[in-house]
């Protein structure tokens, strides 16, 4: 006999849990359709030879491989299997991975269905990847991705429109944001002026710790890297950039002025503020420069939403890149897309306790079961409540109404209806509203009514 | 360069695919829900001790595996290696692997949760299972099941509500279709009564195929398994049963009126034709004792769905069963479950053309993008639109009419709004309906009101 578990890093999810995930998703998608995004699914499992070396060295090793059916061993290198070389091995057994992330997955579907697709495409993609990191709180094995992407056109129109996007999400999850924006070029461009083009990675990495350490642990990390003090003096003014957006661009125009790629970084988020600014937002947008996210991926405009109510990591991310396809021999094609996080966003709604109270997911009347005769009797009432769109149950067995009532309290139940002998025979239905306690006597004629205003 | 490809035996997804995959889990869902069903996910990784055994010996080789992470053949048995004893080595390199239903995650989901579930537990599941079964026509590696289960109650009123609720589903999709109904107490007391209980499974197996290979190689295949003459004699009449449902019970009732399990099974599909007709069903209900599904398993009622105007395999199939978790520990839970097949469901719902026709997962407005002063132009109305529930779009550069217009037509977009110079002087929106090719001419001011019926 086993005791039964799941693997770590893995979730099951009870009804209470589904019912505020896919008010999530629902949310999500919906507003993803409003801005004419359309839904993608691909496989669980790719080939590793498409998942291999997109994610560095690190990644590689967090894919989970599937063995190969059948007899794996055969036409097994023997040197490699004495000499256990364990990733020559890897990929002798198995052939195929679970994603990693719905980009890579994403690029494979563009160059696939390359033909069928008619750009810019606006795609979206809700399904969950699978990485081999170590479980820890808030990082798990297995996890939903939400993600949209524009590809196939290099408009600033499209970071416009997932700005926006983003704000009505939040909006309608009643989740006071703030958006924060970068734009690669900027970033590009400061490290042109410093004198320091070949260090972007380094400053970027420790202006990014501002928040965390403080100015004078950066100071020091550019300092450690190598970076001259000169330039590190130069950067003071950026690090430290204040004011109104439009402030921070003022002053970036004076001290990039001399920077092309820096010049035009500026210029795409002046224009990313212009068009903004013709219907307004409901959250804060706010240029920061020390948001730096996956650099070796994003060329341009680099957003980050951060809950001003929780404290919590960022909740949603994503920016402009340049070559999502070129790895699969398709070069040339640009986009830029976002990706919610699912359980972060989870988090912040229950820690602000802000999932809607009326759900479609519940049952609203549950039939107390008295037997044979009264279950005739409630039949075509059931029948006719789910007829009309109410969820609605009968307790399957004539057990002790404690137990009956109990079940109800556990699913949350509006409202138990009581039709026993007495209550037939008076051609009426009991009804008892589970969250004031109160109970209600109603005429047969009027039950259906009652419940379908 | 890699040419990318996806792993045999899945698939992608198209948008035109998924809004049609979108509207068969949605409907299957919302009627889940009427019945009281709640939602559950498990992990697609379950550890390899929870699944092996479950399936038979050929299910196990079905199994997807996931190799360990890290040195997977650290503490490898060297003689095992040595011999190439696969299946012994696959546990030891490999301990999770892909679910292969969703009826083992969840009895394991029960035992684990056991003390948080409010028993009877109504629940459902709509989540990707994985075989590596050789693919062919119809039959994926990656495929999804949706399944309904009540687990905790042997009341019959279980059985109506799923034969109810199945009946629902399918007036949802407008497809006509017959409920096939057996009972496996019956076909254990047909075989008890013609002297051949032990040999069951051979009956049963050999009286499904009627259908496919007719009544004189059904008896044929009776005799090759050494069933007598004369108990093959006695068979005839049931075999060949006929008449309405009322009417073959009662022949029933006749003939298995010395066998206790029989008569149990007669009763118990007498008292669910009773309970149905109390508010009448849509479908047909058929009583058919060529009807077996997986024997092993079920032990009461089981249940079939035929459509009746497509060529295809069974698209739902269900029934009772004893003992669902008795094998992680927890004996005495019985229950009663459905499983709709989405795939088979998809097939007939395209071959009769009855997906609906208006979807709000499509962009119902494209705006012509002429450049920058009119996108300035449209962005308020292209807001108040979306603020209204208008999947809308602007197209985001300023292309070809003839390219913007084909990418209307590609993604199936309603109308095409066309604001350029002219219009917006005379304080006009020209609108094209893309189906009828119509062009009408509205005034900003009722813009908005035009889509907003």
């Amino acid at each position: 006999m086993q005791k039964p578990a799941i693997p770590k890093g893995t979730r099951d999810f009870s009804p209470e849990e589904m019912e505020k995930r896919n008010y999530i998703f629902d949310t999500i998608r919906s507003v993803f359709y409003l801005y004419g995004f359309k839904q993608i699914e691909t496989p669980a499992m790719e080939n590793l030879s498409t998942l291999m070396g997109k994610y560095g060295e690190e990644g590689d090793k967090l894919l989970f491989k599937i063995l190969n059916s059948g007899d794996f061993l055969k036409g097994i290198n023997e040197d490699d299997l004495e000499n256990r070389n364990l990733s020559r091995l890897t990929y002798q057994i198995c052939e195929k991975g679970l994603r990693y992330d719905l980009t890579v997955p994403f690029a494979r579907f563009v160059v696939m269905h390359r033909n069928e697709i008619s750009f810019p495409f606006r795609r979206f993609q809700i399904q969950p990847v699978w990485r081999a990191d170590r479980p820890q709180k808030g990082r798990y094995r297995e996890f939903f991705q939400c993600d949209a992407d524009i590809v196939g056109s290099d408009s600033l129109l499209n970071e416009v429109e997932l700005i926006q996007m983003t704000d009505e999400v939040y909006k309608r999850f009643g989740i006071r944001v703030c958006i924060k924006m970068n734009n690669r070029k900027i970033l590009s461009g400061i490290a042109e002026i410093i004198g320091e083009a070949e260090k972007i990675v380094d400053i970027t990495v420790a202006i990014d710790k501002l928040d965390k350490i403080g100015l004078e642990n950066v100071n020091a990390e550019l300092a450690a890297k190598g970076i001259a003090d000169s330039a590190i003096a130069k950067l003071q003014p950026i690090i430290l950039l204040k004011g109104s957006n439009r402030e921070k661009l003022q002053i970036l125009k004076r001290e990039l002025h001399s920077s092309e790629i820096g010049m035009t970084g500026v210029l795409e988020m002046e224009k990313i503020l212009d068009k903004i600014e013709i219907v307004g937002m409901n959250s804060e947008l706010e240029m920061d420069l020390t948001l730096a996210r996956g650099l070796n991926y994003y060329t341009g405009a680099i957003f980050e939403v951060k809950a001003l109510d929780v404290q919590i990591g960022s909740i949603t991310g994503g920016g402009r890149y340049d070559n999502l396809t070129g790895v699969f021999g398709m070069p040339g094609v640009s986009g830029v897309g976002i990706s919610f996080g699912a359980d972060r966003i989870f988090d912040v709604l229950n820690q602000l306790n802000l999932y809607p109270a009326g759900s479609a997911q519940k049952t609203k009347v549950l039939f107390v079961n008295f037997g044979e005769k009264e279950e005739d009797h409630i039949f075509p009432y059931l029948y006719q409540l789910r007829k009309n769109g109410v969820n609605a149950e009968i307790f399957p067995e004539a057990v002790k109404m404690k137990k009956q009532m109990s079940y109800a309290d556990a699913n949350n139940i509006a409202f138990v209806v009581i039709a026993g002998e007495t209550e037939i025979q008076e051609k009426v239905f009991l009804i008892k509203n589970m969250k004031t306690g109160e109970q209600q006597s109603i005429p047969q004629n009027k039950f259906i009514d009652y419940f379908s205003e």
